[in-house]
């Protein structure tokens, strides 16, 4: 057995699965590691994109809660900020120096409502969606209590059947309310369909957004005709935004698992026929995993389970490997079905998880590697910002 | 709208969810809530069943990852350790002051082993499993390097599928390389039978661990032949706790779910047909939502999706309504059919969730709740502690 050295000394050591510098063969299982070339080449990639067809991109923090990739997704992809999902991530974002910041979800409970309107004093802009004219009053009342400014985009929901209005009159309705409110600005739709980003199918996610399309081209002439711009027309995600950037009518897109990948999202189909992560998009988000038994000739039991990932959209998939197959989940470990009896105790294994967002969120770091060493530490800033 | 009040002023005040004193009606969702009476109750009823059949109970610290929690379960329940998976985890609760902690599963990694072995300085007794000869001399080194302890346990797979050895003459040629390891000390048994917990008939489970405890059995007495006396037979779980106490072969017990419920434990069936939520067990832990959305007349939406939950068993429930129904969870909502348009903005409901333990997980603190005030704020102290 190697004594471990690079822990020893280090008292914040137990908290950390890898220190900078250190081997790769040397992380502590279970966590997350990230392909620093691939997910430099993802962000690249799309960023390259956006400026080609002209979409501000408004890169979905969400899915990564981390500020530095955030950053990176604006230095290098040409991100203009990002949206989140909860107030508690946008003072994350904001306070981590993301100046442009929209909450893409509602915001109803006084006290968040409140932290909203204080966001612009962290030096972020503040936008956030709202579906229903009553809560404009109450956004209006505490940007004026803090003197700042709140965005306001109305939401349509065009096909996810979340959040968001359905109507053009609807839309109309609340961005006259907003337009009218003292402390708020109305600032565009907010359409993001996300009932149709893992149909397999190209055709079929096409047919679904050729309906979003047509909900907000309405929405946005009929605002036009009444006076009222739309600043922001976003949506889109990794399974749809060549059809939002193309439909004339969207200048956002909201892209957030095209950065990492994940296995749902890696099996749906380009407009060839190809899966997404066989060309389009690189994995670049792994869980590293240990095997810890073997007893079975044609079993191993690796570190990596339910505290480890979410299996909502299914069970990892073993990176380069087609020897070895992980098939069950349970609360702390993963079973690995090894019929030729090629593993052994403590080898690693990249797992691709089901769902890159939820098991984001379990995690305290990503382990930045490169060329075999880890070359950076960054915290999942936002992990468990749910509130 | 009320402004808010409690949480001004405190700059802390963004990172919980609570504060003690609060009405519930103020607590920020989505979080994690405890019915400290039901809570209370099924501790005491746990420790007085383990206290009367002469079992020892070594509560799973796992399912709670909580200081505060395990600590009342010895107060209360007369606990007389945790059982947890993880030697982080482990470490968690010993500098939290309990004594007494196995870590009920494998640990092979040289780093994880040197920790292990460290423990003990921390002023608790340390236990693991070992189901391979060779993880023998590893565990040995180190706790000679450190001049303590380890106690090991030889696991036997009597059903799970998972870790640990199958055959007697295996537990017998593990246990005597322990015997005779300096640094180590052969403690006993480890068989939990983790596949059958949630089996829904009492028949089908009792079957189960009929052959577990005739394997566990085997070893023990095979074991006594050679001069080798088991101080633990541990195992047994919500599921099964009244067989492995009943079988004159197990001494511990090593429940943990029974403290708290959730949905897919409660859906099984005690030895009179009744469900165990429906008079054996309380549910006592609860994730509070509010509704976000009821854009639709017959829908609202929450805002408990997957990062406030897992759903690997199953949706959440929601608690004491038969009149909504929570069928849809995605990242960031929940959607609750409400036919009869009952629910508005900001109306909370408690959701029993699928799968506590990994529900769990995803949450910084316990918002401990009695006669409708905030009691207790504990944080869920070894979160994310899956090295």
């Amino acid at each position: 057995m190697n004594a471990p050295t690079k822990f020893e000394g280090l008292d914040v050591g137990y908290d950390i699965p890898a220190a900078i510098g250190m081997d790769e063969s040397e992380i502590q299982t279970p966590c997350l590691i990230l392909d620093l070339d691939a997910l430099e080449r993802n962000i690249k990639k799309m960023g390259d994109y956006a400026r080609a067809h002209g979409m501000r991109h408004r890169v979905h923090g969400k899915m990564h809660k981390s500020v530095d990739v955030a950053k990176l997704q604006e230095s290098l992809g040409g991100a203009v900020g990002v949206c989140c999902q909860k107030v508690s991530e946008a003072e994350v974002f904001a306070r981590g120096g993301i100046k442009d910041v929209l909450v893409s979800n509602q915001v109803r409970d006084p006290a968040k409502i409140d932290r909203l309107a204080r966001l612009p004093k962290l030096g972020a802009r503040a936008i956030c969606c709202v579906d229903d004219v009553e809560n404009v009053a109450d956004l209006s009342e505490a940007a004026q209590r803090h003197g700042t400014e709140i965005e306001c985009l109305v939401e349509i929901d065009c096909g996810a059947g979340r959040c968001g209005v359905t109507t053009t009159p609807e839309v109309v309705e609340i961005a006259k309310a907003i337009d009218a409110a003292p402390g708020l600005k109305f600032s565009g739709i907010q359409a993001y369909q996300g009932a149709m980003q893992h149909m397999d199918s190209y055709e079929d996610r096409k047919a679904k957004i050729d309906v979003a399309v047509a909900m907000v081209k309405d929405a946005v002439d009929t605002l036009a005709e009444g006076g009222l711009a739309c600043d922001i027309v976003g949506g889109g995600g990794t399974g749809s935004y060549y059809f939002e950037s193309t439909s004339g009518v969207y200048n956002e897109l909201q892209c957030g698992s095209y950065a990492f990948m994940d296995a749902d999202y890696g099996r749906i189909l380009d407009k060839d026929g190809n899966r997404i992560d066989q060309g389009e998009w690189e994995n670049a988000l792994f869980i590293l995993t240990s095997v810890m038994s073997h007893a079975k000739a044609d079993k191993a039991i690796v570190d990596a389970g339910l505290k480890a990932q979410s299996v909502d959209s299914g069970l990892p998939v073993i990176f380069g490997r087609d020897d070895v197959e992980y098939v069950k989940c349970s609360d702390e470990h993963g079973v690995v079905m090894d019929p030729a009896g090629k593993l052994k105790a403590n080898d690693k294994l990249k797992l691709v998880p089901g769902h890159c967002d939820p098991t984001c969120n379990v995690h305290d770091w990503y382990v930045g590697v490169r060329n075999g060493k880890v070359e950076t530490l960054w915290p999942v800033s936002a992990r468990g910002k749910a509130y």
